[in-house]
């Protein structure tokens, strides 16, 4: 069953891997007159690349996007618009190591129970390479969301026991975020972050950490109330990028300790900066949607990312043949996954409000 | 657009009000040939059903579902099938606080924001009620799933403070689960949680828990690798569940702390319980997927689940209008939603499932 | 693979058989606020209603439906609406003789080839019972398209060699099409086709024919130019309903024979009633579509509906054992399927187009 | 709302316009182990190129493919393909007429209606070079059929009044339709036609035509029985194709003349070459499918094609602000669009038995 499109209305379809050609997406959806340029795509794209600080992984890839389909004379025309983004950093390798043992927290023993057999160089279509796709198209989607006023801004949360203290996270701009390369708006706990991510990477670890992602200026009604809630689609967007293990929103799981006096947040008239009827609520446990449908208050949300599986140390593991082994990766990779987590967290975030919001143009009243 | 359908090849479609006729469910995708009654519905709908116990809602429905197409001299005969569950309890009552004021953490006030109005009469379509359609929906699946040796159960893990010592989640029978009226395996912290729960409704108030869902017997090999991942389809599936607020695999947000080397599972030789390529993993923290697919460990997952929003005390709120106001509730409502979550959890964990195991079937190496 | 949803936007979900208990409709998409009750879905029923005539068959089935859910306080709400259509005319028969022997021109062998069994009583899901499901949901769609100027309007073109003289099909009204038991608007023929059928019936013979479908007041627009081209979905929902073989749009096969500078149609300035730009074609062949998407003028289609393959005569057949036998049926069948065919054209050509109306909603300039 | 997606399991979306950088499809579905290179994919895409003989436009294409992802070491992986063609001739020219003006028988006036603009450069989305993507992934479609002895032959079999002698379709060779530059297996007839085609050329005119389309080794049990028949599914298939105003199967709009004694196919013991039950009809009016699920006998359907819109002489017409004008056009057409069109409806074909093979894989009996 075909698991590589996403979306209803704003749709994208996605195919590539680390060591082909390249990635390609098609997003099908959205409306004619939408001003577009390869330009438009290349800061997030940016923002997600690889080597583009000291405490990412030093891969090489430039992440060039081409536009194959969709925009004529700079804008949108209503049909499905294609982006390739070609893989530069193709060289072959030694992959011997890869190919017939599993490396823990990968895909790899998963795939090949799969498949039978897979691509194994470098992950193939499990690796995360293939969330350049998203974050093209997602850059469409803010785009789209920018026309009624939406933004979406993602940060670093919690790196190990580090947490920013982040008292309005609604208040959160992009600059403050791309302040500094671990995206944590929060100065003092930033700069504590990124030593211990270096430290990490000295030692050949790494670590987990939790993202915090916003979107603003939502208007109440959308998300629908049974299984395609706003919360639910974004619980899927946000499980479907690699290495999330949890999603929480507003209070998330500190519910579980509290009493309904104590949790629910209580609706107040509005100041005049909301939709009529002119009605928020005075705090923000739901998290911006309730019954699964904005409520016109901040959406927050909350991923927790595990470490990096991929570690240039020997780890215990067995062969395809079921033999006891060790590995330890020689790739490049992150000792930290959270920082270039952000604009993929954002990219899924806004895929999802652009398909609540044409969602929502179709369903209003007759 | 249409947000009342679930799945891809197992795949349901409901409709329904807590105060309507009913509610209805059309199961589709289900092979041809699986022994199906009206009484393998009835069980998990029993465990769903209000008034079951002292410490859930006292309001009264038999809940008797009629298996209205699909099933021919006892067997599901391939073709789409429908289950129709008669509201009892839909007796006149005074609604004119809830039609003008807006019940705080619940969907009133979206509703009318989404909708234009909205069926006012105990919440209509944003009920839990229709999650009488996903149980009865969900006894299919688990029936389905269990001709392949799955099996899921649910458990209340934490209710308020209260954390259940659950060592082995894969070990926990249904029988554990429902040797008492709170659903928690763990005897001593389950007469606690019924205390608890009993004297927060004798204070008008709620409280807030964590239920863990299992599944064995999945081999690996299920899910998809991109968007469709188990982990994704999974996710969304239980925040399309009301009061759900956060979700979680394996270790879940204790990722954010550990360093690679701490939480990557071991690949090990299996012991000839599992599938070949004989291989398991020494521990399970990344709660029995890989990449997105099913790792043939145990499926292991949690939700946090808010307190009751509806009180029986006076709660601040505004009007339609945006006048304040106070509103109490008077229906007779769950001081924790916890026992009666856990066989909707499992329902939904049961579909998901039973669409995976499907879709994998068709990819099938040629 | 779920085959029983129809539609994107205006999505329905069907279930039920011949001889079961009922046949369910779920329909989703339908915007807030469009006045629906049981009235609206009475007259197209009884259109489809057997034992409506002399010239169809004399089963008894009242066709009482029922609104389930999706409907309050006179109006849809936005969210899933569910008609039950109970089957009134279920008694026990004597179905020995279609159990074991494959009925010609029926689903009897192919269904048990696909599921390896079937419900044998009278043709289970493979029954043109399961169109009440669709004229019920038609209805609707008739109704939400009201509300923006769509009319349509089916008839009996042809039945045998007997052809309507229907000049201008756009100004064909409700009125000429029930002004006969046939549903033929050229009175003259209309008379014929009525003897025709009854000494058919009279013979233990059956007869095919051609509906003609039109729907007028479509704006330019509608429709996708790839694979969701209004021909397309219009196409698949013509050949979705029992016994249709052939479909054809305007101009239809006899383009086949005509030169470009023959076919084309000629843009001309409108006359006002279309709407800007203010064009129109001087002639149709087109049948109100142009690249998929509807072109202003009216929407013309013709359905080739096969003779009743249910006769009350012996014909050769085999048995499921590969024996040679014969079959004659005992049921009450129609002679002639075309004056019952109207209003399930209908309904299927109003999902369609209702359902590209909500696709357009979405679609608008940003 | 997205339409650029075809098939439910087998599943391709497509982009790319006549006078962008090129067409890309990726095809999702597509089972792990197949064999397949851009070599699989160069014979139908030769066989739809423009400029491929004398009767047909003298465009200048090399349509190269390039595969982009999906494929590892000549075998598919189970993930999805993309596969990019690129547009050679993409010229700037002077296109200002079309800009301006409606071509008959075009979607430019409905691309204005529906966008408020659009790619005037030949048709852009709406040309028919997207189908370059349709027949590429048709190519992988007939691969993976033929893993099961699936073929599908098309060919001409009329143009204008000249109608091929093909008494048994499901003889047909992909030699003999490839014999002649027409694609009419006979080879009388095919030389009458090419003859046609040439004066209709010289008159600035173009002819319609009928195409002929057989598939056959389809084991009995494909297709779902309510909507998702393979009668339907195949329709809307055809449909979606550019030019095509027909669709029938079988005897097709001959059924309205006939009585049921003389239309049912009766059922007859098998020769030991069709599947168990071993059975089939004696005649195939019912052109392989009852109920819309596969009999087993050879599916046969037919195109209707309307005449090349764009001629070479002036037409009259309106332009965008609705001032009456004449337009000619100017770039190289198709004096038929028949022989090109064989490919493009085996595409089509192919892809639709593709995806309910998988679908019938997975809904196999328990």
């Amino acid at each position: 069953m075909p698991g590589n499109t996403f979306g209803q209305m704003f749709r994208i379809t996605t195919a590539g891997e680390s060591h082909g050609p390249g990635n390609v997406v098609i997003v099908d959806g959205v409306p004619p007159g939408l001003p577009l340029s390869v330009d438009d795509l290349k800061p997030d794209l940016a923002r997600r690349r690889p080597g583009q600080s000291k405490i990412v992984t030093q891969r090489n890839e430039a992440d060039e996007p081409e536009i194959l389909a969709g925009v004529f004379e700079g804008k949108t025309t209503g049909t499905s618009i294609a982006i390739l983004i070609r893989n530069a950093d193709q060289r072959s390798r030694d992959y011997a190591d890869i190919k017939d043992k599993y490396r823990p927290g990968h895909a790899d023993y998963t795939f090949d129970a799969k498949y039978g057999f897979r691509d194994y160089r470098g992950g193939g279509r499990s690796s995360a390479r293939e969330t350049t796709a998203r974050v093209a198209a997602g850059a469409i989607a803010k785009k789209l969301l920018g026309t009624v006023g939406v933004k979406i801004v993602g940060y670093v949360k919690q790196v190990g026991e580090l947490v920013a203290d982040v008292p309005e996270p609604a208040a959160i701009t992009l600059e403050q975020v791309e302040s500094n390369i671990v995206r944590c708006p929060d100065a003092n706990v930033a700069e504590r972050m990124i030593e211990l991510i270096e430290r990490l990477r000295s030692e050949r670890d790494s670590i987990g950490g939790v993202a915090e992602l916003v979107a603003t200026g939502v208007p109440a009604g959308w998300g629908e109330p049974v299984f395609d809630k706003l919360k639910a689609d974004l619980g899927k967007a946000m499980f479907s990028l690699p290495a999330v293990l949890g999603v929480e929103y507003g209070a998330g799981f500190d519910v579980a300790t509290l009493r309904g006096s104590e949790n629910n947040d209580i609706f107040v008239p509005g100041n005049g900066e909301v939709q009529s009827p002119n009605i928020k609520t005075k705090t923000n446990r739901h998290g911006g949607m309730l019954g699964g449908i904005s409520s016109g208050m901040p959406i927050v949300l909350r991923c927790a990312i595990k470490p990096t599986s991929s570690l240039p140390q020997d780890q215990p593991t067995v062969t395809r043949q079921g033999e006891v082994t060790t590995i330890a990766t020689k790739g490049r990779h992150d000792p930290c996954l959270l920082p270039r987590f952000v604009p993929m967290g954002e990219a899924m975030v806004a895929m999802v409000l652009a398909d609540h919001m044409l969602r929502q143009r179709a369903m209003l009243p007759v």
